[in-house]
């Protein structure tokens, strides 16, 4: 074999090295074998390799090689403009120096690498596509490596090779970096939809976007619908114990300036920028370096029935504060929380929507018992007193909450069946006739007419609530009434909501006869049980008296 | 120059085209490239290239080069056990086949390529870390290359590049597409939440699993709660237009088993599996060939204040059939499905909620409503016929949404304040005294208070609706009550209120006179306009009429 053909096959050998180095889809192992090959190529002593910051115009140091003690070095940042790397960056060209210590360009902060002083170095830009990517230097190679073109064909070659890897690595990282947190983006807004607790959902999305943004801190305002304010309703991350009750004036902040105009603000140092609102940092101790603030921007949302379309509507906004690491927020960032805000607005909006219908059903009910209860002035508040006390027999029973629902809204409408009973009856004052008192009896009845007319018992929600209505009076021994129904004809509904209903005209004052005490109230009712009333029903409303459950129509005016 | 010289040049020129080549991230590209560049190097007239598909175990005709003519062969695909390729690829060696046509192994419908005859062959198996990747043929190569180990070294140094190259392209394709999908992914969860109405959501759901998945049809069955029965509820892309109220007995099919055991089903022939139900098909005329069925469950929901948690629920299934171009339904795609399906059973339970909540709110308001009017039998269904004519009157006047549903509850609720008026006034046959006559005019007012006393007005949803009750019997002069508002100081709402009962009371009968004609209750409230009505609001009732959306009491019961 010619000397020429060892060449040739050595070549060979380290481009085949090469292949094998890019076989590897890490960019950090890459970028350390690759710089390895070049040095041993080049028959070196060490060799170091930067990547470029373009954003910062800054050079990274990333990989050392043939000096462990230099590792600490890496991570560091240098202007890259400044020292040979600089030059070689801005000529594009490859740059020899025979003597690194007398080179005034040489930053003297890497004295030697590897024990030995450095002697010669080979500087190489680093470029694809005419853009900048990094500098390789190649320290203490003999003058033969520089004098020979095919040598240095070859390092070119490998360094070529290298940019190209690089760039592919890169790629693919970034690709799976967002694929990973569209992935748990996915998973975080599907869980979104899990509650309509409010307060439950702000203190999820606020966690969640802590980690996913990898900030220091995160927190949601929202506006004040009167005075335009906005109220810090929740923080999450670093200071957050002190941010409680936060308030800032309408149209003040970054945030105000996010809320009244619906634009997303990134501020990535915000000592430069008039609008921060100094005050909260001020109260709190905690220092913002950095703000991404996004609106709460929820939708048009088609409701559908009779509330038609609910118009779209900034609710608030939501700030995301301090990247770790020293970043500067990213597009990527940006996009992220603006989905999650967008998200997060609108399942407030939902659960506002839910929250607004329920409360309206139940202060309606509230109030069409209450109008009842007044019909007779000794019943004010009986129908809720009655509620709460079926609800607190129902829990000691272990009853499920969408059973508990029902006998809440049921036992609330036990009595809904006097609306048919003439004021004559109702309010009069002395003893009912035998007509007016079979006329009374019926209110029962009248109860259940009153739901199964309107349809209400075709509803899930109210699914067997007429028993409350229609069996209150009935008695385990049959002598109740309307149906004069015996023990397990009886449901466990009606048993629940006449024991609340006795024991609330026990312990409610009437015309006749003050209200008796609770203890004397349990002895009454301890002694109908079983003839009268539901034993188990009797023992649990004692117990939940025991619990703190139970009070009076004297203890709720006191 | 020596010509070992000339020949190392050569090898890094070749080498740094490589290198360019790699640059491009296309696969297509990169590999018709890099097959060009092993043919020339090799100088030989031809070549083809195939990928190997471990899933089926067939080489696919990827790439020809040299031969524009036989570039129909391309998407081909063999048995990856025959011919020269599975030789070569069995073995993991290359193969020089020194007389195409003498080989009994050589395919024969490759008769030539580029117009010239086929003579040699060198056919080289691509593998990365053991694994097959694929086979490169070359024709028509002179003997010297073979005889050449430098040359043949050069070309596995090549054709290890290209099964690095294509091992880096498809990964960065595949997670780009996997990005892609979650992009797409998110979008979709996060609009769901933009509507509460089922049928919207359920047809937005399946036409976007239709496009994700690239399916032929997508459907949705809900579980018939009382029968157990799956019942279609939406059928999406082809057939669908034929797949109407399906309905698969419970337990039957795969959809059965789905939703009774919760699991996900994929059956990508389901002429072998006995549970398929074939009567859908043969009703519809669809061919269903693979099945993927995920149940439709819907988790514990955190509902907060009286409902508490309602419990999870498998509330239905989703299928999608057969995917398009001939493939199975991959790992990708199930995950896909499921995601989309348990964030859409979530949607439609959330929904659920809402409507069950809002229509039992509706029905109550309704049965109370309907109570009132009943205290006076000549005013049956008073109150929802001056709704109904109120909501009428806004809607010609443009009045956005949310005011039209505060308007329908709150003139709904106009004459609540008569739960207060004894009965002896409000059924009183004959005339009023004036004591009566003045109790008689405090029922606005004590709508009002009903509203006020139960902290309904502090409810967004209820806003300014108290005008509705308060000034329905106020006049433009002065001359109403219980106030005696004038001009301006008369809202919105109690101006058409007042309209629409003026004009229920004219065109209901009453125990002293028949209903007047609609035509002259046009005349009497034009006469009206401007002294005691609202000219605006009188005109909108008369455009409602004409548009058909008033009926008076005589032609509902007609």
């Amino acid at each position: 074999m010619t000397m020429q053909e060892t060449r040739l096959n050595q070549y060979i050998a380290i481009i085949q090295r090469a292949n094998q180095i890019a076989a590897s889809t890490t960019l950090d192992q890459l970028l350390g074998e690759m710089l390895d090959l070049i040095v041993t190529t080049m028959h070196a002593s060490a060799g170091t390799l930067y990547l470029y910051d373009p954003q910062r115009h800054e050079l990274i140091f990333k990989v050392v090689q043939g000096s462990p003690e230099s590792e600490q070095l890496v991570g560091a940042r240098i202007d890259a403009d400044r020292g040979v790397a600089g030059a070689a960056l801005r000529s594009g060209a490859a740059i020899y120096v025979p003597d690194v210590a007398a080179d005034p360009r040489w930053d003297r902060r890497i004295g030697e690498l590897g024990g030995v002083p450095l002697r010669t170095m080979y500087c190489l830009p680093l470029t694809l596509h005419g853009r900048p990517v990094g500098v390789i230097q190649v320290f203490n190679l003999p003058q033969e490596t520089i004098d020979e073109p095919d040598e240095i064909a070859l390092v070119e070659l490998l360094s070529s090779r290298l940019v190209t890897e690089v760039e592919k690595a890169r790629l693919l990282e970034e690709s799976r970096a967002r694929e990973g947190r569209m992935q748990a983006l996915v998973e975080i807004i599907s869980s979104l939809t899990t509650t309509l607790d409010r307060n439950e959902l702000l203190r999820r999305i606020m966690a969640h976007a802590c980690r996913l943004l990898n900030v220091e801190a995160t927190s949601i305002w929202l506006r004040d619908m009167e005075t335009g304010d906005l109220v810090l309703d929740l923080a999450s991350g670093k200071g957050s114990e002190m941010m409680e009750a936060r308030r800032v004036p309408a149209g003040h902040g970054i945030i105000g300036h996010v809320v009244n105009t619906g634009e997303t603000v990134v501020v990535n140092d915000v000592s430069n920028d008039p609008r921060f609102y100094r005050k909260i940092d001020a109260q709190s101790g905690f220092v913002t370096r950095a703000i991404l603030c996004v609106p709460l921007h929820s939708p048009r949302i088609l409701v559908g029935g009779e509330r038609g379309i609910v118009e779209e509507r900034v609710v608030g906004g939501a700030q995301a504060l301090n990247p770790r690491d020293n970043r500067a927020f990213s597009q990527e960032d940006i996009e992220l929380f603006h989905t999650l805000a967008s998200q997060a607005a609108t399942v407030i909006r939902l659960s506002q929507l839910y929250a607004d219908t329920d409360s309206l059903f139940t202060r309606i009910i509230d109030a069409i018992t209450g109008a009842i209860d007044l019909k007779d002035p000794y019943t004010r508040g009986h129908s809720q007193r009655v509620s709460d006390y079926s609800v607190a027999i129902a829990q000691e029973l272990g009853l499920p909450d969408e059973e508990i629902y029902r006998l809440r809204i049921s036992s609330k409408l036990h009595d809904v069946g006097k609306i048919r009973i003439p004021d004559s009856i109702l309010k009069k004052p002395g003893r009912l006739d035998d007509d007016e008192f079979l006329e009374m009896r019926r209110h029962p009845t009248y109860g259940q007419e009153f739901l199964e007319e309107n349809d209400l018992l075709k509803l899930e929600l109210l699914r067997d609530s007429w028993q409350s209505l229609a069996q209150h009076h009935e008695r385990l021994d049959g002598k109740g009434y309307p149906n004069g129904l015996t023990g397990e004809q009886i449901s466990l509904f009606g048993r629940i909501v006449a024991v609340a209903d006795v024991f609330d005209a026990i312990t409610s004052h009437r015309p006749y006869r003050p209200a008796m005490t609770v203890d004397r109230a349990f002895e009454i009712l301890r002694a109908g049980a079983g003839s009268e009333l539901d034993g188990a029903c009797v023992e649990a409303l004692i117990s939940a008296r025991t619990h703190g459950l139970i009070q009076t129509q004297d203890e709720r005016q006191g």
